[in-house]
């Protein structure tokens, strides 16, 4: 592609990120999921994910084009819990874990127009008892079936896309996403991809 | 599970069963995106899918837990999209091919609370000339992103989860949601599953 139409390919994309959105990715560990995860995210306009490997190593995903979405979805680090929430709310996000709790609030009944990290959990485990703990909420995803529980990629995107037809309705998407520094620093770092 | 307990939960899961709402899946091969779509279909209320495979074999389902969603999602052979689309018709169906064309409606503009078939294609080729050209209408889902593609069982997850939320917002699950003879008939036939 030649570099004006890159240029305007990407300024384009950047134009249509959502900052205040973010998943916090704990000790997933199949690379499918997380590739899925990805590109869901690239689709929906996430800027970074927080990966919060406590007791998994963060899988290696593969080259395939369906994860090629990895290269737009930037990634931070976090060692434990408490810091990754700490840096979290210093942002202003409030913090959501997945978890099917007593409190817990259904999905569609939340108010997801505001800056908002959603927690998902490991495959087998879920969202650990402290990443709930911690959580400024808990909300689920409503299941009526005999199985009770969604793939975790399949769970993130139906997540992912609440958040941006909530935003859509709301008309909170038709302002500049990303405040101009913040274009600036990915419109450069894009380009080099 | 002792018996009455197992009729409880089997007859409490069929009376939230969604009829009016199905998925086509048009040369899905994939297993693990053939399963995962099935958990999600069992977790939204859908009773039975449509398989058009025309040109690839229906995958062989593995026997991990998460693949189980497979025993509650009745499937529905078809030999090609005339006689699929004909029956679904015949059943009040208003089919909805999952493809970008100049005319498509964005999923969020789409009113899913009548009885809709969405259609969804084949991993690398999407949904076929054939199977937009005859369906009622196509449909997209919103994306934003660099990578212009969702994996299919994402993609089905987000239109069913979309079903539910308009249907549970328009108060439309509100009354039993099987006709009686076919609750009836699926009550013996789960109970033997």
């Amino acid at each position: 592609m030649p570099h004006s139409r890159r240029l305007e390919r990407i300024a384009q994309i950047l134009g249509k990120r959502l900052p205040g959105l973010t998943l916090v990715l704990e000790n997933i560990h199949d690379p499918h999921n997380v590739s899925a995860i990805l590109r869901t995210c690239d689709a929906v306009g996430v800027v970074h994910v927080e990966l919060l490997y406590t007791t998994e190593s963060f899988p290696r995903i593969g080259k395939k084009s369906s994860s090629s979405a990895s290269k737009w979805v930037d990634r931070r680090k976090h060692t434990s819990v408490e810091k990754c929430y700490g840096v979290l709310r210093g942002e202003g996000y409030r913090i959501l874990a997945t978890r099917l709790e007593p409190d817990a609030q259904s999905l569609f009944e939340c108010d997801l127009t505001g800056p908002v990290a959603l927690v998902l959990g490991n495959e087998h485990r879920g969202v650990s008892d402290e990443a709930a703990k911690r959580a400024d909420g808990r909300l689920y995803i409503p299941m009526r079936g005999m199985i009770e529980s969604l793939n975790v990629s399949v769970a993130s995107a139906v997540l992912l896309y609440e958040v941006l037809r909530q935003r859509l309705a709301h008309g909170s998407l038709t302002v500049p996403a990303l405040p101009s520094d913040a274009y600036d620093h990915l419109l450069q770092d894009w380009l080099h991809r």
